[in-house]
């Protein structure tokens, strides 16, 4: 069954009839978002699934756990509030990297602006991070709401993540210059916070892009009932020199990287209007053919989208 | 290291100095408090470490891990609004386990009356459910404000979860009718919201009784810097047959699983006036000792708290 499935299968499972009274977006965004104006979201991170220590401190591990559950908060153009920490340590797990992996989470927790005001310990076989967080947004951008004529427009670096993960799988302990910039991405991912703000009352629709670009905006084109077409010269006009570089040595085309990588923690929206921090690379369409078209030098064609899918 | 040291560590590297702005109660109660008057808990169910499939089916576990977080907002004096579940599932968790799992977690929220609004899914090695709820509460009661001269309240039963757990430990078959109570209370614990409701207002200080009588009670003693005497004739005169009947089968004494077993979700508090639905098992003193007294027909003596502590 495929995580999408499963997804909805729960969603089936755990419906209460109609939204319960103060519930205004329940499973299926971002983040659920309850009234007021409040804006929650939890994500979790698994040893040996999302990250493998050989290749990432616990430092680094805390700092990217708590990162990947804040940039919920960002696609929904929310103001983080706080954070709760849940963590399940495997017996091998010492107090130095205890240590160690709260400085990460601490770090990137002040650098959100989410204290972390409680959580859980347990213990298990293999340790995961868990991190919960709620913010605030008087108006909240959905996934559902991009409409054609939109622009679709991205903040923040896509692909480079993947490259740097695939780096250190070809070799730990990867150093060459050319590459920092990739296993930075993958090591310290920074959630777009202050791009999320430009969201607000703008954008028509947003994601934070965790599965790849192509996953992702697939995901908004469903949610809204549209096409997404996007450009693949824009997309090539950004991609960075390292991600270039990286996509050499890893035998991959850099465009495909910059489509199919995940966990940069970018923002993808659609929007009528430019929005500050963010660079347009395609627009919305009434839906036609299929979720996410590529146009290129070519013309148009259907893009498949193969994002990270944890149970494919 | 001890999971108190763990927590002082975590608690030492997460501090941001003053607590931040609308955070009222940080890490260290029941559930943490946020202005203007949010509760927020979270609690991880881990195969192996808090439940064992065999003695359990996956729609008590989905129950079981939704009333254990819920049991912390009820220890607030909260009112359950909403829930995120997060869920690792091993590779051997199939399809009809998640429907399992999930017709658990709903029946609790329907329960509670907390609907799930949203989620994570992901893969591990082990399966482990990870429950944070929300709540409100205009004036939460802490573990903190036990006061001399108070009363000492429980409601709920205690003792009977850990006689269940160890009944099934001893055959996984148990099937007696006397120790159905027990079974019960291991396997569909009931998180007391009607009973945290009658707290509001009155107590002076609660806390859910997860961890041991005993050990719940040493966590108030200490946020309040008084010692709280337990009388065990009141103690005895509410163990249950089925209590009495299991401790005998585990050739144990009722009193010492009353004092030590958790996971009933039992409700401790203290009280200058008598709670609705609770019963009085003792009275806060100053400081004098030990945390935690009992009080018995040959006097006096300090108790040393053993609950359960995961890293011990």
């Amino acid at each position: 069954m495929s995580e999408r499935s499963r997804i909805d299968l729960l969603r089936t499972q755990l419906a209460q009839g109609a939204l319960a009274v103060g519930v205004r977006v329940g499973i299926g965004d971002d983040a659920a978002v309850l009234d007021p104006d409040l804006v929650w979201t939890v994500d979790a991170s698994v040893e040996g699934t999302h990250f493998d220590a050989r290749w990432l401190s616990w430092e680094d591990v805390g700092w990217r756990s708590f990162m990947a559950a804040s940039s919920d908060l960002a696609a929904m153009g929310a103001e983080p509030l706080a954070a709760l920490s849940s963590l399940v340590l495997a017996p091998s797990f010492d107090d130095a990297a205890l240590a160690a992996l709260a400085r990460g989470q601490a770090a990137a927790s002040r650098a959100v602006g989410a204290p972390v005001v409680g959580g859980n310990l347990a213990r298990g076989t293999e340790t995961s991070i868990t991190t919960s967080l709620l913010g605030r947004a008087a108006e909240p951008v959905l996934r559902s709401g991009a409409r054609p004529g939109d622009g679709v427009w991205l903040a923040g670096a896509v692909g480079l993540a993947a490259a740097g993960l695939g780096l250190l799988m070809q070799d730990a302990r990867v150093q060459d210059a050319r590459f920092a910039e990739c296993l930075a991405a993958w090591r310290r991912p920074v959630a777009l916070i202050a791009q999320g703000r430009a969201l607000r009352g703008v954008a028509h629709a947003a994601i934070d892009v965790s599965d790849g670009l192509a996953h992702d905006a697939a995901q908004i084109a469903e949610a809204s009932g549209v096409s997404l077409f996007l450009d693949t010269r824009a997309l090539q006009a950004i991609a960075s020199a390292a991600l270039v570089a990286a996509a050499e040595r890893l035998g991959r085309d850099a465009l495909d990287l910059a489509l199919a990588g995940g966990e940069d923690y970018a923002l993808l929206a659609t929007s009528p209007a430019p929005l500050e921090g963010f660079t347009r690379i395609g627009t919305v369409e009434p839906y036609r053919e299929a979720r996410v078209l590529l146009l290129g030098d070519e013309g148009t064609k259907p893009h498949d989208p193969r994002g990270f899918d944890h149970f494919a």
